[in-house]
């Protein structure tokens, strides 16, 4: 290395590095998941970061094609490339014959691949939880980066509307143990499709959904101004957006119960919030979700307004989810309903940050630090330590500079709990005396012994 | 996603995807060594994947420099190419202009940049550990992947010889954990250095040592032949050759305990070997590690092969790492002293499995799976299943084809303990019937009550 050039540090646009105390507050935020994920028997796979770019093209529309990040190939990556491409080369032309790997954009293509390709292996219906990162290439902006974690539920091969029951309550269940108030806003994509039908504009429904999610940042006023531009008529707007306003399921059951789509949508919507039985699932028929795969209920979970600690918090949707259908057949599967959510936890983090809601005992490092009264007696300190560590309990020994007191900040930095010094005192008397950081307490004259004792039990 | 063509599912070479019981034991393995790393005070960091290729490139030698991951630039890559370049492509010419970022190659680079960007957040000695994917476009072959997970403990900032205790104490740690025996060989870099001094070919130092270490593969005749090649006399391939033959650290003493460098490492090795206090901890002088930055002790594990189960088991190192100075003096750190190990985690679980040595908790599944008598029991099985979960018993409701008796295979794949199928009768008498799907026991009459009870016991 002694002949490189010295270089600046720094990360790559929209990447991010992590300190220990950010990942333990991630792990925790993880560990959560995972538990209630686990709970209700979801299992954990892993898929590799580089798919084959036939895998993820043309699977999140031509924006996602852009944000794709492509690797090049290996060793002289022009050598497949036509010759007269090269005479003239273009940036889009030539890229399927340099780059034929990519960084996966989510989990959800990659499941789709994984379902199919292992079958014969999986139990079905396969309930399969993944948390890991996805890389897009979007302009990086405050909360989005272009190295980002995913950390997805999914539930493949049934129809049963248990499968939304089962995973409302998730939403439920994860929130509660985070310990901040939210709404899970349910939706179904029949009743949109059902709108679409009653305001006669069923041909433009993927454009209505588009519009409609665009409620939240635009308003109404604006939703309105998009339905024109869609060649709606007066009337039909009128149709749509009195029905969004009212945003009730007794007018709605009322517009749309008689059409095959609309009573299909007002049940599944009517089973979820029935089984569900919580205040803090509700009806939102302004949610419609950007994704046109999906074809059933679909969720997200925003902060609860209501609740004054929240109020002032600006943040988007913090889980999301929705039943799509034809996910694998894509890869050649058969047709396999699937249904999942998918939790913000960079968001998530960002709340509990915000509200100071992690557990203090995340950041707690080892129980014990040792701190030798200088070089000479680092060996006999280590031997102590060895001795502590032996009986279960985590410690550590100072290896920083003593004389200069650098002990104090590592014991604060690291969040220990008790310190012991050891000096040729201590180690011609066996004696020791124990310091609670926190307290300063001290209990003075213990053997190794009970040191070991008093450090399993505090 | 409906109008792309089907594609065939594959994954990219060298990549891997895991299934859930490969994720669990897996995770073992991971959580078997973070506590252990943290039980000693290591805090655990995260880095991108993604980094600069300025910060990757010129660290691991032309080889290595060929085996990154070079990511194309978004948008028109090419827009930034000289002119007369796209004339004439040629890919290592074009390539600093269309590529900016690549994957990271291993996770010691990235610690070192990390260090030097937050070393005023950082308590030293800085204590981490790292577990996560480093990507190199190596052949693949078996045991050899493109994207591999990588393990490592280092300290930075300390030059004390205890940081060398405790990482030998961590290996052997950690393999008893594992349960399978294992020799941990150490040697001191700089008694390889004091052996080239003593052979009177200093100059050659590093190309000696890249000779010693092919021992393994080439055998001493191997060895001679390369070091004729390095245009040694026979009389100073005699003087290396007799030593590392002997591997005695009497005849060591000897032969190098006058110079000034053989004295160090003598020193070095015997500290290490006091301390570590264990048979498992054996002096290795033909042990000398590849890469040119370490300079004083050096670790690697490999299998006991003094242990009968293991002897036909071949296998590589499962650990290795050392010390090395001027980790961060690239990136315009301060020179600090730094020293680490890395376990290989893909070998260690070959191991495992050969072995069978994964404990078999870990497979499990959920506690119970209720399974419907039909659709129409779905509704009030599920309730029940709800009431479980809410002991905080795991537990699942079967959603699959219960006529086709896919619910005992489902239980024997997700490896679930307890199965409760629940019908008309249930549901009218309230009393269910709990059967252990490994003993085939069966408890009848019991109320959902001491269903829960039952089942927090069992």
């Amino acid at each position: 290395m002694a002949d490189v050039k010295k270089i600046k540090p720094g990360l790559s646009k929209g990447t991010r590095d992590f300190l220990p105390r950010e990942v333990a507050k991630r792990n925790y935020i993880f560990d959560t998941i995972k538990s209630v994920f686990r709970k209700y028997g979801f299992e954990e796979i892993e898929t590799p970061a580089i798919e084959k770019l036939e895998t993820l093209t043309g699977k999140y529309g031509d924006e996602g094609d852009k944000l794709l990040f492509k690797i090049l190939n290996s060793g002289d990556y022009l050598k497949d490339a036509p010759p007269a491409l090269l005479q003239n080369p273009n940036a889009k032309d030539l890229q399927p014959y340099i780059a034929e790997k990519g960084l996966r954009y989510d989990l959800t293509v990659p499941l789709a691949r994984y379902v199919v390709m292992y079958q014969d292996k999986l139990a079905f219906p396969f309930k399969r939880f993944h948390i890991g990162p996805a890389w897009r290439a979007d302009r990086p902006q405050k909360g989005r980066y272009q190295e980002f974690y995913q950390c997805d539920a999914d539930i493949i091969g049934s129809t049963s509307m248990i499968c939304e029951a089962e995973l409302t309550s998730i939403c439920t269940e994860v929130f509660a143990k985070f310990g901040f108030g939210v709404k899970v806003r349910i939706n179904s994509r029949k009743l949109l499709e059902a709108l679409a039908e009653y305001a006669g504009c069923l041909a433009l429904f993927a454009e209505l959904t588009v519009c409609i999610d665009k409620l939240d940042k635009i308003g109404f006023g604006g939703v309105k101004g998009e339905l024109v531009k869609l060649g709606l008529s007066e009337e039909q707007i009128e149709k749509i957006t009195s029905l969004l306003e009212s945003n009730s399921l007794t007018d709605l059951t009322v517009a749309l119960g008689n059409s095959e789509m609309g009573g299909k949508g007002l049940a599944e919507v009517n089973y979820v919030l029935q089984k569900a039985g919580s205040p803090a699932v509700e009806f939102d028929l302004t949610l419609a979700r950007g994704l046109n795969y999906y074809t059933g209920i679909i969720w997200e979970v925003v902060l609860d307004k209501n609740n004054d600690a929240l109020k002032n918090i600006s943040m988007g949707s913090l889980c999301g989810g929705g039943r799509y259908d034809n996910l694998t057949e894509i890869f050649g599967g058969q047709n396999m309903s699937g249904v999942g959510i998918s939790f913000g936890i960079e968001r998530i983090y960002d709340v509990m940050e915000e509200l100071n809601l992690f557990p203090e005992a995340i950041a707690k490092g080892v129980k014990v630090l040792f701190v030798p009264r200088g070089p000479e007696m680092e060996e006999f300190t280590f031997k102590q330590v060895q001795a502590v560590r032996e009986a279960g309990i985590s410690a550590e020994i100072f290896l920083g500079n003593v004389k200069k007191q650098k002990h104090f900040k590592y014991l604060e930095d690291k969040n220990i709990q008790y310190m012991v010094e050891v000096g040729s005192d201590e180690q011609a008397t066996g004696a020791y005396r124990l310091r609670n950081a926190l307290s300063r307490e001290t209990k003075e004259g213990l053997s190794l012994e009970h040191l070991i004792k008093q450090l399993s039990q505090g």
